[in-house]
């Protein structure tokens, strides 16, 4: 295995899915040397014949580079390797940024675990999808040591696209992470439900797809009031209250049903809204709902 | 009553709440003579100063113009006005345009009983609030005869922003109608709930949102792609497979309950994708669970 003169301008990345994959690619193109290693062999293949050097296990890996950076499919697997006595062992006075994803609770504890064998930690998430690493659109953030953030950035910035600390909390990152993807994972089901339905009436995707994308244009200026009402805790419904709300989605309920589609998502989000009518708060807006389903 | 000299430049709007109000007042700015009614009284107060003209009952409000625009909470509400015989055979003759929201379902059996009075009828929705009707911003939807919707072009133009004429079948504007709601509706529920799991962790919603919009800005691409996967039966999962998606909602599921935040909406999105992987589908992308949960 060759020895970089330059270890400032090293990096190993563990763990080589798609995401793994462009990541290490956008080291190599700023010019890092780069080390790689993944759990099945067989995944370096292109990125060896751009110059990174494999590494036959993850201890020689991460002795190869003062930093590790760790993209794999969840904290379980971040465990497996970095948590072999050897790996943890040669991580000792280097750098982890662990940017794989999973939640806030999973991020502190593995600071904790860092801290506790004299390894510098920062843990982030990755927002954009897996075309975008290297590019103008990628977004990264990052949570834990300010100060390590900031001796990062430069070989972060390897990466492309936007970089934001979060705080020092280790978990702030997967925190704001999975309160995205929850958005994002629900507007999808929705839409997903939306086709099935459009599909069963004799509208096409095709057809559909025009004005969905007029329903995301009306979600950002939604999404600072409602916002706004969780961080006041008042849930104006003068335009839009609840109750209407509830009727729609009755009707997307019974439309849906009509055709044999499984409308049990929207009977779930109907119920919250109607558990909020008969808790007295009918004339209120849906933002309310954000404390029905929470403890507030 | 007066009676208008010019029938043409007359319009009838039955249903004074927010929506109807703002309608009535569009017809009013663009010069047309507005007659109103409204169940409960007492809604026109502002619509009379600026030279409405309120009528006593709903038969003698259609009389009053050959254009009755129904904007009620839904069809058992539109129904309970229109059906009243002496209403029903008031509007013999004359033109029905009903904004009301509901079912496809409800839609063609309006029209059909339109059909059966003599009554000319188009169906319609709204898909943006209040506040943008009279503005660029407005959008309408539209179904039925194509001739009587090119007649009755020029008075919906009063109302501003954009009209599409969808189709000859009826409910063909409900079924947009209520497949855009659908998608507003959960991704409005998934935000609630994002803002809710945000603030348990301590992340408020001023400090969310900016990257929520950052979420609403990725799906209009996304919204193309899913749409060809469902008109075309193939779901690509190489950048993004079901498998994946599943363990990013299993965190969002356990953030959620360690905080004690309902999370029976991302629950069920979960179950549907899990059950799209036990059918094989692992390595297909999210957009399968239209399958899953339809009937193809």
């Amino acid at each position: 295995m060759p020895h970089p003169t330059d270890q400032s301008a090293a990096v190993t990345v563990l763990g080589l899915g798609p995401m793994g994959r462009a990541l290490a690619a956008a080291f190599l193109e700023a010019g890092l040397h780069t080390t790689v290693w993944n759990r099945t062999p067989g995944r370096d293949g292109e990125l060896t014949a751009r110059g990174a050097v494999p590494a036959p296990t993850p201890e020689e890996a991460v002795a190869a580079a003062p930093l590790t950076v760790v993209c794999v499919v969840n904290y379980d697997a971040s465990d497996a390797v970095l948590r072999q006595a050897a790996v943890t062992t040669a991580l000792k006075g280097r750098t982890v940024v662990n940017l794989s994803a999973d939640t806030p609770e999973r991020a502190r504890d593995t600071a904790d675990w860092a801290g506790r064998h004299g390894i510098r930690y920062l843990d982030g998430a990755i927002m954009t999808p897996t075309p975008a690493i290297g590019t103008d659109d990628a977004v990264f953030l990052h949570s834990g040591p300010r100060e390590l953030y900031e001796e990062l950035r430069p070989v972060l910035a390897a990466l492309g696209g936007t970089h934001t600390h979060l705080g020092e909390d280790a978990g702030r990152a997967a925190a704001y992470d999975i309160a995205l993807l929850d958005i994002f994972w629900t507007a999808m089901a929705g839409y997903t439900h939306a086709l099935a339905l459009a599909r069963a009436e004799g509208v096409s995707g095709a057809e559909l797809a025009p004005f969905a994308q007029g329903i995301a244009a009306i979600l950002p200026p939604l999404f600072t009031e409602f916002a706004a009402d969780s961080d006041t805790g008042t849930y104006p419904g003068e335009l839009n209250p609840i109750t209407s709300a509830a009727s729609t989605m009755t009707h997307i309920v019974h439309a849906s049903e009509a055709h044999g589609i499984d409308a049990s998502v929207m009977r779930v989000i109907e119920g919250q809204a109607r558990r909020g009518i008969a808790l007295g708060h009918g004339t209120d807006g849906f933002s309310r709902v954000g404390e029905v389903i929470g403890r507030r």
